[in-house]
């Protein structure tokens, strides 16, 4: 979309935190910055900085920063927020639950039109304005429904024959909240997220080496 | 705890990977494992296998490889799995909501034993087994009961004051699910989840290069 180059994972991994603390400069009044004042509060150097808004065009002038509202637009482009997606999960259980409501209460624009699960007692239940189906209507669904992004919530064992399934539907994009990392087919994105190892990195640190952090 | 060295913030945050794998590998009834099929299965070279697990002791027999259970079980140990914490949550909305259920339906032992929420229409309300108290009582809280971790599920504006407020109450671990990265003082551990970060970074790679995935 941006350059002829593709842009390094970590670049792209930044992206959704510059995007952030412009939203915070532009909420605080602030119409300008230089790559030095934005490193600083980021944490980041100011040469990073420049290397990586590079990556997608000119977008700053020497000696006079970067147009906040400018760069933050243009981010947000990058990373396709305004955007309707069209967004499903598999996997009705508590899990399925919550990132439904954590997804429909974020300010990004996904919502959740549909939940599938395996267990009948669930079928007809809604999670917020979304209806629960059978796990067996999803291949019906996904040749009748566009679905952008689908978010797996189903225990380990069912989610890679659950991610084929969709990826097979037409689905593009899987965000995997399964104990288990998802295989993407060509073509296809997976974000596998497994939060519990990020609170396992939290006890770790907490256990092995407090005082230095 | 481990070695006398500090151990690399990458090794780290694959030590609950590490555990992942270990624990299906014991589940599927397999009693021993080489660096190199291990490495096979996790996308990590067996070099870099054998340098991770060395940092925690001598693990492993050269040409025996690693007995699958003695290792998870070392891992577990070091990571602080099958401990049980005392876990507050601040910020009873739907993300505090969400990430409370989310953590009681894990298989670790963390449970949620509090909720704490500015807003006094939700003071009494439980989510699960916990009950929501007023912001303004966390302070004496914090003095007559011992927290081990608080998650922190605030508005972006409030949230380091709540944890300024947590880390003085003696809490030293605060696992951050508020749109802004807070910052520890001395002692005290913070893991900045930002959640949709990462569902930004489906969306990028969704709209820029799918293909090549």
């Amino acid at each position: 979309m941006a350059g002829k180059d593709k842009v390094s994972e970590a670049v792209v991994r930044r992206l959704p935190t510059y995007h952030r603390y412009l939203e915070r400069l532009a909420q605080e009044g602030t119409t300008r910055i230089s790559s030095q004042e934005l490193g600083q509060r980021m944490g980041l150097t100011a040469s990073q900085i420049r290397q990586d808004i590079n990556c997608f065009g000119t977008l700053g002038q020497q000696g006079y920063g970067y147009n906040v509202e400018e760069l933050r637009g243009r981010i947000a482009e990058i990373l396709g927020l305004g955007r309707a997606y069209h967004v499903i999960v598999v996997g009705a259980g508590n899990i399925g639950r919550a990132v439904t409501n954590y997804v429909g209460f974020t300010r990004l624009d996904f919502a959740v039109e549909a939940l599938f699960d395996v267990d009948s007692t669930r079928v007809g239940e809604r999670v917020g304005d979304a209806e629960i189906f059978s796990t067996h209507t999803l291949p019906a669904y996904l040749t009748t429904h566009r679905v952008d992004i689908s978010i797996i919530a189903t225990p380990a064992e069912a989610a890679q024959g659950i991610a084929d399934e969709l990826m097979e539907g037409g689905v593009r994009a899987l965000w995997n909240f399964a104990p288990v990392d998802i295989a993407a087919k060509p073509g296809c994105v997976v974000q596998n997220v497994q939060l519990t190892d990020n609170l396992l990195v939290l006890t770790y640190h907490m256990l092995n080496d407090p005082a230095e952090q």
